[in-house]
């Protein structure tokens, strides 16, 4: 199932996808996509439906496709050759950070470069969410704790993350750092996650192309290893981290972002993203 | 006002302490102590009811003091003397990590020693509570965004910390390593958040003993710097980091928890926390 959420930011109602590309709503069904709304249980009852009685919506907006998370958990350099780029040695264990929920916005919403920034920069990656808690799982386990797979856009301030001392959450927390969706894509649609395309273009240049295939740690030993040091709850975002191509290991000279500039993103079976960067708002 | 939280863990009502240390229910008047209930307008309101009208309440258990937290922000090595311990220079600008907000417990509540660890270590600190939505604050308006203040135990288990591969949340996340409370003091109780004396002790062993008055930066500059990096929102927690005498700097070997031991500690005027520290649950 393609699991989504539309309406005005802070109102959104949850919808699905249906087989011939018609958003029906599912707010007589659900009061929202998060928490106990993505246990399996919860999903089969979904399963189970006969989508066709569901009233057809034409959404202005599509919103994050999962209601505001308790935790956005993102894996650091998870991709050898991205690794690479930025000059670092592949990791030994995953690298953990966390964006500030704040930064949760919709696919399609301005991405806002903040006061100051001279280096904001994109990052496609494939976001796992959590559909039942998760703690202490072993990775052959860990999969079954996931209730589905979305894209996510890891906008990120280089020089906030890097040059501010210390710890970099600074630059990973600004509002709409974290577009995330279109669809929630239940895992039963995901044959394997760890052979996905990714791919992200600015101003339609294409500047990231991957395959989830090269991942150093995969979404089993994510989530098993999260586990072991955070207790993973419904709704909770791990983004996995992001393949080469970002704007800080462009050569001769790195390229960033500035207001008026076009990203567009996606992740095979997951759709598309598109946001337009704006000046940062008060 | 002295506000609280009572109750089992995930069913907590809201409550006030009124002058004689009674504790009278809130539910009648608010449906929990988060969001919009800290504005400076709700809080007004109860300032104004006659408590003596409250029902009396003589709770089991005291919750954590406000309703789980968007983000749980904490700031490192922001004591001039506890940076020198740790043999670290001190920070130029305020160094910023995320604590994953399911560590969040009640002030008295049992802390876990995660599966594996040998470094699990105290920090007693004085918790920010956003009252209202800060983006761009300057120092001159921040304390007009705080709704209060409250007792922290930043527990920290500092091999996961700092020894497993970057990024300090890792040692910072795991459940119940959260206590805040018992009583979120609103802030015209507090005369001068930058003069307040914090103490911990680990088994009736004074270990920590400080002032907030040799914070490196005070907490008008961390609430308008943050909201220079990501937006502050009702319910938010800093925690402004600890004074000197955590495990990990005792001499001349460091000291850590195990299981079985208790834990006191306060902040004048803003109360005590007593935990015992269990082995790792499921």
């Amino acid at each position: 199932m393609k699991l989504l959420r539309h309406g005005p930011a802070g109102a959104e109602k949850p919808a699905i996808l249906d087989a011939e590309g018609k958003i029906r709503d599912l707010s007589g069904m659900l009061s929202d996509l998060g928490g106990e709304a993505l246990s399996d249980a919860s999903l089969d009852r979904l399963r189970q439906t006969d989508l066709s009685t569901l009233p057809v919506v034409d959404p202005q907006r599509i919103g994050a496709c999962v209601v505001r998370p308790g935790k956005f958990i993102c894996v650091g350099l998870n991709y050898a050759d991205h690794a690479k780029e930025t000059g670092k040695a592949p990791p030994e264990e995953p690298i953990l950070f966390m964006k500030a929920t704040n930064a949760v916005v919709g696919p399609n919403d301005d991405v806002e470069i903040p006061r100051g920034s001279l280096k904001t920069d994109w990052e496609v990656e494939l976001g796992v969410v959590i559909g039942t808690r998760a703690k202490y799982v072993a990775e052959s386990q860990a999969l079954n704790h996931v209730a589905g797979y979305c894209v996510v856009n890891d906008v990120s301030e280089r020089a906030f993350q890097s040059e501010r001392g210390g710890q970099w959450t600074k630059g990973k927390s600004h509002d709409t750092f974290g577009p995330i969706g279109p669809w929630l894509v239940t895992r039963d649609e995901v044959a394997d996650p760890q052979n996905l395309s990714l791919w992200l273009d600015v101003d339609g240049v294409r500047r990231q192309t991957g395959n989830t295939n090269t991942m150093i740690f995969g979404v089993a030993h994510l989530v098993s290893y999260i586990s072991q040091f955070m207790t993973l709850e419904p709704g909770d975002i791990i983004a996995t981290g992001t393949p080469p191509g970002v704007g800080m290991g462009i050569k001769p000279e790195p390229v960033f972002l500035r207001a008026g500039q076009v990203m567009t993103l996606g992740i095979e079976g997951l759709g598309e993203q598109k946001q337009t960067t704006v000046e940062a708002r008060a």
